[in-house]
């Protein structure tokens, strides 16, 4: 049995903020606490506005090529100008879509720069380095617990060829994003030769059920499944530019 | 709070076997019971079985194009010739990769065309319709237990860009696939224009992480989630050829 707790309370994060206590003190209230083995989950958002990661568009100064992005995607030019500082490389444009690779190696619509759930005139970057913001976390979470947990820091994005979003992880600490099957025999006897499932992003995708996005709940706790051990990172799950088919 | 039960002690399904009266006897013998509100996944696997999509690779004779396609995969020429029948449009073909769109209009690896957890010599193909598949279980636990429920066929598919595989809904009943945010204000009065969450595919992630590919849980119960309610089709995930910048 697997439990989902979203946890209530959290207030709104600013610079500086201890994510770790943070939400070691909303899951105490809730009664949930924090044991051995649990995922805590965290939305991206809080995590940049704990890391400072928010821009105020009005300092920014769009190039000459963000302003001509800016005017087919019917995009701010500000908002292109961060983008593009985010980018690594540009997969797709086409009308208001921005398909970017970011510095991490994510590939992801405006290269993960948000305006949404951040106030006014601010746009939200991804976190330098997600799987460190996850490290820090998760040793601040068990320094004040005691408990052994991983942490997955999420963020949500759409997908080729299927319409809507789904969280996925860009951040892992404390387990292995990947749960691999290859080699293993099925009841049958037939070996499993490409089976290699990304339980981050299946915990990042469940996390999201209980969080919502307009309900003021960033954080999870995803209790009774047993993840992969080991010391694994959201960026083991980048494809190479040179095995990857649509890039 | 969220939570999700694997059903244990489901037999090996067979041609005709009643799917849905054997989750029922599974989820009450396991004291977990259906209730209203309850999503109950279910692997395609075993709906393929149920609906007898299974065919035996020696009574497969390859065309001329399957034996050229799996010189260049290395695949078994009955297996390549299988896919092809499955296949509405070629999508990429590179080394042993084949992605096709299939005639659902999903788009996938071997057009859903699986050799695990079959028995030997047989492939499974996806059911012809699952998101009728999905209504017809959903009908008949509801008739058997009274309870209003959703019922998600998942199957297990990679992504572009990354690594691993995670489950997607191919089928769904009794609710909507996608939680639309579009219009909706965040708490900062920021109009969200594109969130659009598709909820029954993080169910199905959700749902793997309760099976695993060799524990013998084909099907799960998640208990506590408000899905959209509604009258949906997986179908409506799909993203039409001319909106999609990846096909």
């Amino acid at each position: 049995m697997i439990t989902i707790f979203g946890l209530e309370g959290i207030p709104i994060i600013k610079a500086g903020d201890d994510l770790g206590e943070i939400i070691v003190r909303a899951a105490e209230r809730m009664g949930v606490g924090i044991e051995d083995g649990d995922v805590v989950v965290v939305t991206q958002k809080i995590v940049s506005k704990a890391e400072g990661r928010l821009i105020n568009l009005d300092e920014v100064r769009p190039s000459s090529f963000a302003e001509e992005v800016a005017r087919s995607s019917g995009k701010d030019p500000r908002h292109v100008e961060v983008i593009l500082r985010e980018t690594h490389r540009i997969v797709k444009m086409r009308g208001h879509v921005l398909i970017m690779e970011t510095r991490h190696g994510f590939v992801c619509a405006n290269a993960g720069v948000d305006l949404s759930n951040v106030g006014g005139g601010e746009a939200s970057l991804l976190p330098e380095d997600p799987d460190e913001s996850a490290r820090r976390i998760r040793r601040r979470i068990m320094e004040l617990t005691g408990k052994d947990i991983a942490v997955i820091i999420t963020d949500t994005w759409g997908r080729p060829w299927r319409l809507g979003q789904v969280d996925f992880a860009i951040g892992v600490a404390g387990m292995k994003p990947l749960k691999d099957y290859r080699g293993e025999k099925d009841p049958f006897g037939y070996e499993l030769t490409v089976t290699n499932i990304a339980v981050a992003d299946e915990l990042a995708a469940a996390a999201e059920l209980a969080k919502g996005k307009l309900s003021g709940i960033p954080a999870v706790i995803i209790r009774g499944y047993e993840y992969p051990k080991g010391d694994g990172r959201a960026k083991d799950m980048n494809r190479q530019q040179e095995d990857d088919l649509f890039r």
